[in-house]
């Protein structure tokens, strides 16, 4: 099912985040998805870490990035994250950075599993997700 | 034009480097296609520090990476690289990562861009480069 | 000279930041202390930005820290830093990190040197920073 | 009781490992460090994976640093990891790191804890280890 959540967080470029290029160094943008993802969920009403807790994980299985403009030391970045897609057991998310001058840094687009702990085999989302996601439903 | 270069390497993952899912976290594969990328351009002939030095630098612009399975804390793991094509300013890797088991992990593909370090500016490839890469062109 | 700032912020840990033990990573408070430092700077009136566009930098000499329980995915850490004196050309501060429930986590020093961007030599502190540091000067 | 255990690695420093200043960033040597004890540990006949496995961790309880010249980008790092003594469940690592001109870059000693993964309470070191260890101990 089609679904339309935004959220949208702030986040500062650490020093340790760049590289001799003086860039954020291409590959620590997949943590600022990741904290754009929990945060989103947070918002929608689930935390990660209980999710987790209660014997369900949510692994990346797909992540792609195009990056249009460099993000430099202390930016401070704005990561908007959308909740685009149930699919099964798969969350996809889309992610977009823009920085102080609204410039467009990147794009970028995950796709989740839902599986159990105990096993790693993907698993229905809890009862709980789908209650609080319903409200974001595209009915189209 | 379509290039068929590839070169093999070994690394272990580090502690650093897991979750508390007690996988390899999901964005250190970026580090280590990067480590494959560097050790294939070196075998060909050119340090990526040197390019560098010479005011030329090569980020990424496009990763799209698909996870099969995960890879664990001490695993040793084995990254193919592959240079398959020069377009213009632009240089595309293939990646593949597997496990002492010879499982697959990850397959992944990266674009990255010779600019120039004045302006960040596309530049044409450094023609040691060319010549250098001239043997592993693909005639069909 | 000896000095009494002090300036708390707030840093949430990472997913990327634990590793299989639950625990976050021993390697990555030297971050958090780094977004400290850089924050209580930033109090001061001084952007560790603008003074390495001014063609100085401020490398770490020294680190020790001493961890007493763990911080673990999710925690909402505080971090205190305070500048602690300025000896010639370094700059000594200390940290303590503690968790939501007021527990310790770890306490932390550091010695950085003001140096040369052009030769990485020690140099005296920029005048405004001196400045902007007198009225936190101890008179005892 | 004192250790005299040593034992040297080769690491290269990655790109995603420096920083703007075109350092390798202060806070990576922890993981170039850990990488030195588990390799140390190894050559003892002791993996720390399987000791993790049989239920005993070792977490890093105290860390000391110094840095006396940057190591840059692709240099071929030399770590020497001693294993200087055991002192109840605590083991005590010192560690020396050079680059490829014998330029001493940082010495650094660590304090470890054997820990039970139930309950993190520290517990003796396995009767295995103990037994590995022996024929370094220091007799003087």
């Amino acid at each position: 099912m089609k679904l339309s959540f935004s959220n949208t967080i702030e986040l500062r470029v650490r020093y340790s985040e760049t590289d001799q290029m003086g860039y954020c160094y291409y590959g620590n943008y997949a943590q600022y998805f990741e904290v754009g993802r929990v945060e989103a969920l947070r918002s929608v009403g689930m935390s990660y870490k209980e999710l987790e807790n209660s014997g369900v994980m949510l692994p990346v299985s797909e992540f792609q990035v195009k990056y249009f403009a460099p993000a430099y030391y202390d930016d401070l970045l704005r990561i908007e994250t959308q909740i685009t897609e149930l699919r099964g057991s798969r969350l996809l998310f889309d992610y977009r950075i823009t920085n102080e001058s609204d410039k467009e840094i990147c794009v970028a687009s995950t796709t989740l599993v839902f599986v159990k702990k105990e096993n790693m085999r993907p698993v229905a989302p809890p009862v709980e997700f789908i209650d609080r996601i319903q409200p974001y439903l595209c009915h189209d």
